[in-house]
């Protein structure tokens, strides 16, 4: 109380500078977290791994304390009293009040049980992989899937309880919305799945041969480069899971992998990663901290690397410029392959059983499965024991494929295991908004694909950066995407973008 | 006080756990402070830099706030007045309790004056290198040595005002301890040079050839498992200036420096680094954050480190073994030096300007300048401005040699300007500690010298373990070398050890 005292005789200057560094401490604790976490997934010895997760924790209660204060609390609220703040600073204030007022809906007691909960249930889904046996993963994923009906209950809904969970990954998306985009797509894809099918496959078989993993590293920075990340402000490593990583719009790191007989393995996990950092690096250095120095969405997120990695790196125009380039490094393994057969193998279309190996037309069946199955169990219409069934049977009908075991099937994502549900939509969102966008920057920069084949990349990450990575999060997915084309979230864009690409790879 | 009644109705059983989370916690907090140090050395992209130090400053203060908070301190009090803690957690207690004091001592205000003038002064020694010109370094150098002197009054001291200071480093040790050791090897020590320069210099052109980086580090990895070195608790890296980091007992790091035209810059200072790294690694991991977790001092710190590479790594034993195994390695440019000139090369004495190229012999006269001259600057006897003066002529005095400008001369360490007074009396500790150590070693262990011949450094390391890297800060470095050796430093061991070796040598 005696904060709110003092609040009222500070100037809002004063309580602005107040607020941003308890966001900016909180902020440091959590990159601080995230350097420990990089260094776990590339250099740490394997001993390490025990204290180091206690002081990852430590971090994060550290941080969660300053998130939660009171301090912080009475500073906002008195804040957003205040009519002399400038436009920037009226969103960090509301942005930070939502996020404050969502945390607190969670009781200690609930945030404890749920650590538990992820920490017994990861451990659960490893060992039910180890096994290949999805029974000894259902009794934790049950609980867990109890903790975010409850969570959903807490954090309040008017529509669908999903939308409370969505909200943590996607702010704004709702049910309503995701069955309005699902639902063209469910309409169109499968045609365009059938067409492909009825003609002669492609082949890849020119991805198979031997790629030594420094030249494969090689090209994959000169890719980087071109795309204009900036290393000195990132580097790349190798991890076994690729990620990025951002300290600071300063530091912001990717990670790769690579497999010496796979061409495909390396590259495309760089340019994807790539997207990711270019709009880590293109946020506003100077709202460090705050929501406005935070990416809008993980689907905006997933916009930026999926326009990178597909619409530029799966497209035709920039192999134009690199293909003779990845050549050069690989004379015996390329010299005899065409640009068309590189370019065709790239956007080969074959329904599979693993997401994260899947392209550009069957991946969203994949995200729509587990759309639908989320949407079932925080409903209460799905039983998670019999998610299995549910999960073949599914894939069945939309891809014709029937996994064999349960680690090629209903264990291959570590999602529900962290209790990650309402994240899946975002990677479908991602590619949605990325076609949206690739074509607006079509309109907006004349010659845009002769400036690709050409290597010259610059024109649409400074675009790029314009009108997307320096808002932060000072609007909405859908506000951003109205801002930028003109409309909302039209899957028309990324129908058009996948059947023009799948004309020239199968006629 | 609400605590302190709290506290009186706990169980000493809950005190202690109290206690020990909160000292975990801090210490987490500093383990994460020293991956992002170490990362800052190792990998991080320039541009990171300035967040980087933000989040270092942080992680801190976070730190800072719970070692010093009322709730540790009341914990403590009231630990102290309960009589059913067992040996160790009464150490603990005990040593947490001095250290609550003294950090007591220093106000905030001084603290944060100490934190911005290291930082002043750290640059301005960064800008004064760059000009070679000290007059650019005088006026922080001033500020700083005020700062220390009000340091040490507030500590508060019974003798000379560094004792004060040398507690930071060396527990227990003393301006009258130093003199007393120093006194002896002032006396000693220029015989001993005095005679070597009488006879031919050995020659270490077999250093200089063109050592290819990969084999230079493909042996030190060899040399560190030799030492018992747990690659799956470490690792080392390349950084401009080595150094030893711990996370924990189980992620101990170190890093070296590489240079192919000079080979004896890599191999000792990862042997160095290495004997730091042994002592970290076998400190007991139950005790992680307490101060029996941590080293006893930088003195027994580095007679660990100088233990390894002087007294194994720079004696004739372990070559035996080792010398062949680094013959393949590099068989041009070793095959025709024989095992005799390799060493000598190693051991060769020749005074120089720089400590931390200095030999075994002259490197003490190095240290012995800088505690004259810190003595000096703490009791008022020597005045800033004049220190090239008073430097170069001691130089001249105790080495014979003249440093040509302030680069090679005065500003050659980085200490005064983080404020470290009292810091390189612990390097010479750590040889004269090593020697006694070592020689205690051959009295413990029969037949030493034949196991380190035949590459055996197993038994070594387990009497290190046994006898000091157990303890942690259980004991004073005096009160420890007492337990191991059976008398307190006698410098005696140090002279004999270098006298033997240099009778090899030089004959």
């Amino acid at each position: 109380m005696a904060e709110t005292v003092t609040n009222n005789n500070m100037t809002t200057q004063q309580l602005y500078t107040t607020y941003t560094s308890l966001l900016q401490k909180a902020a440091d604790l959590h990159s601080a977290a995230a350097v420990l976490e990089w260094d776990q997934e590339t250099y740490m010895p394997p001993k390490g791994a025990e204290a180091r997760g206690r002081q990852l924790a430590t971090l994060a209660s550290q941080a969660h304390d300053i998130l939660t204060s009171e301090q912080l609390e009475n500073t906002l609220k008195e804040l957003s009293t205040r009519s002399d703040l400038d436009e920037t600073q009226q969103a960090n204030v509301r942005l930070s009040l939502k996020d404050l007022e969502k945390n607190k809906k969670l009781p200690s007691a609930f945030v404890e049980a749920m650590s538990k909960q992820t920490s017994e249930c990861f451990n659960a889904w490893i060992a039910a992989r180890k096994k290949n046996d999805y029974s000894l993963f259902a009794p934790s994923l049950k609980k867990m899937i109890a903790l975010k009906q409850e969570q959903a209950r807490l954090y309040g809904y008017t529509g669908h309880p999903y939308d409370a969970l969505l909200d943590d990954y996607e702010p704004g998306a709702t049910v309503a919305m995701l069955e309005g985009v699902f639902a063209k797509i469910k309409n169109e894809l499968p045609g365009l799945l059938a067409r492909i099918k009825a003609v002669p496959q492609v082949s890849n078989d020119c991805f198979h041969a031997n790629f030594p993993r420094q030249q494969q590293w090689d090209f994959s920075i000169d890719v980087l480069k071109a795309m204009g990340y900036d290393m000195e402000a990132g580097r790349q490593d190798y991890a076994e899971h690729p990620f990025t990583t951002s300290f600071s719009s300063n530091d912001v790191r990717i990670t790769t992998r690579v497999d010496e007989h796979n061409y495909a393995s390396l590259l495309w996990s760089t340019i994807h990663e790539g997207g990711h950092a270019l709009y880590e690096q293109g946020l506003p250095e100077a709202q460090y901290g705050l929501p406005l120095g935070a990416a809008a969405s993980l689907g905006i997120h997933e916009s930026q690397s999926r326009l990178w990695e597909n619409c530029v790196g799966r497209g035709y125009s920039m192999w134009q410029h690199f293909y003779p380039v990845l050549q050069r490094y690989f004379p015996e393994q390329l010299n005899e392959v065409s640009v068309d057969t590189f370019f065709k193998a790239m956007n080969r279309v074959e329904p599979s059983l693993i997401r994260t190996e899947a392209d550009e037309v069957t991946y969203h069946f994949h995200v729509m499965i587990r759309y639908e199955i989320e949407k079932g169990l925080m409903e209460g219409s799905v039983d998670p024991e019999t998610l299995p069934q549910v999960w073949n049977s599914m894939y069945e009908k939309y891809l014709g494929v029937t996994p064999p075991d349960d680690v090629k099937g209903i264990l291959q994502d570590v999602h529900w295991s962290h209790g990650s549900f309402g994240y899946f939509p975002t990677y479908s969102l991602g590619s949605f908004y990325a076609a949206q966008f690739f074509m607006q920057a079509h309109k907006a920069i004349p010659g845009l694909d002769e400036l690709l084949a050409m290597g010259d990349m610059a024109p649409l990450l400074h675009w790029l950066r314009e009108h997307i990575h320096r808002y932060g999060r000072q609007y909405t997915s859908e506000e951003l995407c109205e801002r930028v084309t003109g409309e909302r979230l039209n899957t028309a864009y990324f129908m058009q973008y996948i059947a023009d690409k799948h004309t020239k790879v199968y006629g």
